[in-house]
């Protein structure tokens, strides 16, 4: 660490020491973040509304504060409940909607201490329908990604250290890929969705996003992610293109070709196997997602009908031609397929995949989720760690066991440096 | 139908027809309701809010509304929200709280036409600490059972035709069976279940209360229920005591050694044979709800803890003794008994087991989950038909395949007769 930083550029770890040791302020952080956005979200556009009281509350941080994220500022996603700012999904439907609270998991960010510096722009209902009007950080004619756009780019473009967001297909490790940001998508159902609209029950997941490891292994505390044993020192990689390489750019085929010499000096990179008839995941993710998809908005589709978006209704009537019978045959099919994926994840520490198929778009489109449908399926945890050395922000997948977020952040953290 | 019958009695299929002719209007309805709540809930103790402007609501339903349920007043368990009542689940942390918005469920209920007449009282958070204060409506001095022990009472008592509840355990079917109220608990994730207070994201259900299984097949259509291929015209029932009959009080034992013969009229009864290892799914079931528990109650004892009751710290300890990783393991587990339970339930219409180990206790506890938890676990739905003849309420579940809901309520109006 180095005094000369620019605040906001401080991870969440290196600026809780320094308020600590009363080095700088909570407020003097909240500052250099709101400076930080009002210099470059006029071009961003990573936010949709800045908390007016955010100094107010850095205001009352003292150093003696021992809460974990005691004046940290993080951003929260559009979709996730704020009692004290509107929450809209991107909707036109919840334009100025104002829930009556917080989020259970915007409610464990205040209680460690946080200042929720405002809310970040998403794929309406992180799903379909609008995009986000969120840049790219290393270049604004290309898209942050989706849906949570916003929190990817307000992190990548370091206007906060943390932010949370969510994802259902690849809605947290495709932006942080496009962004350069560190992301985990936890394991299934370890954090709270509650407060979160509401997409596909069964993978609804909240997201981490940071510039360093050390940043979501504090986060993992401060959510209070299970333990779990150690990985090895010299953790053992299962590198495996998935069965969607085909669709993967230039970049991540050069990627992959040099991934496991790169690797080579911290960690032993093997390949990997998946199950038999993984290649029905991704087709079996999307039964699940718009079957659940049809009962999350159908209330929407019966009472504001005509204002609702198109590719809302197509859910509700179950456009993609999957039946709700179909729906736990695809359940059935994906449980078999954990069992089996598990088993043979033993002797290794973590999967190696692709984040994206490459570097972000042109446009304001999500991208692509099918490198990041497949682990959401599967219930596993999924860290993005960016790579160095590229000509545009891209990331990669290291993928864990279920309950195993702990030891994947420690892989995360052996090889965070070879990668950067 | 006769005319003679009083209007606080009638089903919501009947008082549909009779508003329809115009024999009555929905302002009748609505008033002889809140008379009967008038009357009876001083005793009762079902609700815990009346709705102050159900007879203005009532007031404006036409004679030629078509909407299913134009005019019929619903009950609402406190546990799901309403942006025109508070929702206080039952906890001292939560008076008075007015969420933003109704839930999906109650929006969808409104769209239809239903007058929601109040709020019912829940276990606290439908899951431990405070009991509700509602009696049972045959026998005071009993419980009405938990946790939609409001709802459950409130049909049973002819305050209200219609209700909703929710179940993780056994919330919908064993207090329908302690009030004598017919009830489905649909398949999970076919009823949207945002906006209730979130216990356990792999359980919780929306449950349907009414008198006459005619009328769950109408709210069926209103909740947009799937399409099912229609049950044998004399149905092949499978009979099963589970693995936990020894708990069976010996009510429910005589009911069962009688149940072959009463049914023998309307359908063929043979014994059914439970997949190896059922015996665990009450376990696992209960190792699931207790780790998602832990997610679901940390942002409490994180921000409100001297006051969370201590069965919620218990939850967020994980006092049972349940690791998060046996959770993941559980998953798998009761996935594998799915599949093989449907695979020994084809050739059967439907199953039939106990709803509860008995008549209501005396009290104002939940009840035994044990006949209904292993069904939630499951993911099939449960239908509770009351049983005539007998002393106090009881009624029996009739167990369906998963997406199969309207099949079981087909196969439910076949047995109805010949049960009550």
């Amino acid at each position: 660490m180095t005094t000369a930083k620019a605040l906001h550029d401080l991870t969440a770890t290196e600026a809780r020491q320094m308020i600590r040791t009363g080095a700088i302020t909570a407020l003097d952080l909240t500052r250099a973040c709101l400076s930080r956005i009002a210099a470059r979200d006029g071009t961003l556009r990573a936010w949709v509304t800045v908390n007016p009281r955010a100094e107010a509350e850095a205001a009352t941080i003292t150093p003696d504060d021992p809460r974990p994220l005691a004046g940290v500022p993080v951003a929260v996603k559009d979709m996730i409940d704020t009692g004290d700012m509107p929450t809209t999904h991107n909707s036109p439907l919840y334009g100025g909607h104002r829930p009556a609270e917080d989020a259970p998991c915007v409610q464990i960010l205040r209680a460690a201490g946080a200042i929720i510096l405002g809310k970040t722009d998403t794929t309406e209902f992180a799903a379909a329908g609008r995009n986000a009007a969120t840049g790219n950080p290393a270049d604004p004619a290309r898209t942050s990604g989706g849906s949570s756009a916003g929190s990817a780019a307000a992190v990548g473009d370091r206007h906060v250290p943390l932010a949370i967001g969510t994802q259902t297909g690849g809605s947290t490790i495709r932006p942080a890929s496009f962004c350069g940001a560190v992301a985990l998508k936890p394991s299934w159902g370890l954090i709270s969705t509650e407060g979160v609209k509401r997409y596909s029950t069964s993978f609804d997941t909240v997201g981490l996003f940071a510039r360093s490891v050390a940043d979501i292994a504090l986060l993992a505390d401060v959510y209070a992610l299970p333990p779990a044993a150690d990985p090895a020192a010299r953790p053992r990689l299962g590198l495996t293109r998935t069965p969607h390489f085909a669709r993967a750019e230039p970049e991540t085929e050069a990627l992959f070709e040099g991934l496991a010499a790169r690797l080579a000096p911290v960690a032993d990179v093997a390949p990997f196997d998946l199950p038999e008839g993984f290649e029905a995941v991704d087709t079996l993710h999307r039964c699940v997602m718009h079957t659940e998809g049809a009962v999350a908005f159908l209330n929407l589709a019966r009472t504001r009908g005509a204002l609702l978006h198109a590719d809302f209704h197509d859910r509700v009537n179950l456009g993609a031609g999957f039946s709700q019978r179909d729906r736990y045959e695809a359940y059935d099919r994906l449980a078999a397929l954990r069992v089996e994926l598990e088993r043979r994840m033993q002797g290794f520490d973590a999967l190696i995949a692709p984040s994206a198929p490459g570097f972000a778009p042109i446009g304001r489109g999500p991208g692509d989720p099918v490198f990041n449908a497949l682990w959401t399926a599967m219930q596993v945890p999924v860290l993005n760690l960016p790579l160095g050395g590229c000509d545009l922000p891209l990331g990669l997948s290291l993928i864990g066991t279920r309950a195993g977020d702990r030891a994947l952040i420690k892989t995360g953290a052996t090889l965070a440096p070879a990668l950067a």
